[in-house]
């Protein structure tokens, strides 16, 4: 009975969270920006692709970044040092950002004049997979140094995204792990998801993704209802 | 209000959950064992850590293993080629191991006979934290291309464990991480902790880490009480 109690319970808080997470879209549509949501597992690299992304992206547009972590502003505090605006939401316990907690900050944020909201998830390869925060894009980081067998034991968040960033490509010589079978596994699963072997070290692959995250905005524009 | 009752249903779980871990611990001092709770995120050598310390186990003591992944058995496949026992747990959709889970294999399996029963949890670096199982000792793996940053990011776990390992230090060269500041923020966490560094690669630390394992293996035998 307490399983069966325990299983509506998740059914209620995930239906809860479809619902929040319907209701940011609205007003990123509203605003007229791209909104990703970026996912892996701890120190993957989430914080140095976003340094280096908003590098390039804050040259010609407006971009804001929302931070997921259990404790702590220290990739705030990273991010805040090239200019751009951070707002940060410490899940305390909670192992993954929910679309309740992002209302929060996105309902006192002035979204109209953005055109990248980034979302920095908090570090798990298993939860923020079940909670979608109203993103348009799902982005998820693999680290070559966790193997390339990761898609096969973790399915659920590779089947759920859009893009694939198989990162820290310069330390592929050191370990056992193959970009084309890492693919492979990721497109068995999920055969819409792009795959890129990027390096923040070398600069491999940052062209692809950034050209990546262009295409993405255009098409976002053109998709946008006229209005909400 | 809702959040109210969730909080409830948390608490609750919780609260079976350490109820069960106390009942396995039970069974786990009555066959006279150790057991381990090895606990990293996704990728940070948690087989490769066992595959190395079976072989050397092995040939002295009698070892199990219950291996913990959401899907598949790829781990446990690659525990069974060195003749290891080895109990797959499926997670479905769960993000950790907990107590109820595990209880199930302890009961169907021949305890007796075992001095070292290692319980591999699902890789993350959050949620097995909360869910103790009955283990004697908590090991927590964190790879040096993760940065070592992380105890101050993911605190619950670090704070909470026996040993510490810096892994995969053989990349050390090619990735920005201090062992002597991820020991510094580890102990500041948790002064018990003792922190090794170890590379499977060129074998670095792996002596302590066994003798490590030793030393907790005699102590156990002292502390076991008599008869449950």
């Amino acid at each position: 009975m307490h399983e069966s109690s325990d299983e509506h319970m998740l059914e209620r808080i995930l239906n809860n969270n479809e619902d929040l997470a319907a209701h940011n879209r609205e007003h990123f549509d509203a605003a007229g920006l791209l909104c990703i949501n970026l996912m892996s597992a701890p120190g993957a690299g989430k914080t140095s692709l976003l340094e280096r992304s908003l590098l390039d992206l804050s040259k010609h547009w407006q971009c804001s970044v929302i931070e997921g972590d259990m404790v702590g502003e220290l990739d705030a505090d990273r991010l805040r040092k090239l200019g751009v605006d951070v707002s940060q939401i410490s899940t305390g316990k909670s192992c993954h950002l929910d679309a309740q907690m992002v209302a929060r900050v996105v309902h006192s944020k002035a979204l109209d004049k953005l055109d990248y909201l980034f979302i920095e998830n908090v570090g798990n390869l298993v939860c923020p997979a079940d909670f979608p925060l109203g993103e348009h894009k799902r982005v998820v980081l693999l680290s070559v140094t966790e193997g390339d067998d990761k898609p096969l034991k973790y399915p659920v968040i590779f089947h759920n995204c859009d893009v694939v960033l198989f990162t820290k490509c310069d330390l592929l010589p050191y370990v056992n792990f193959s970009v084309a079978r890492a693919t492979q596994y990721v497109q068995d699963l999920n055969p819409r998801a792009q795959c890129f072997a990027v390096s923040i070290v070398t600069g491999q692959g940052i062209d692809d993704w950034l050209n990546w995250l262009s295409s993405a905005y255009l098409q976002s524009q053109k998709n946008m209802p006229v209005s909400i």
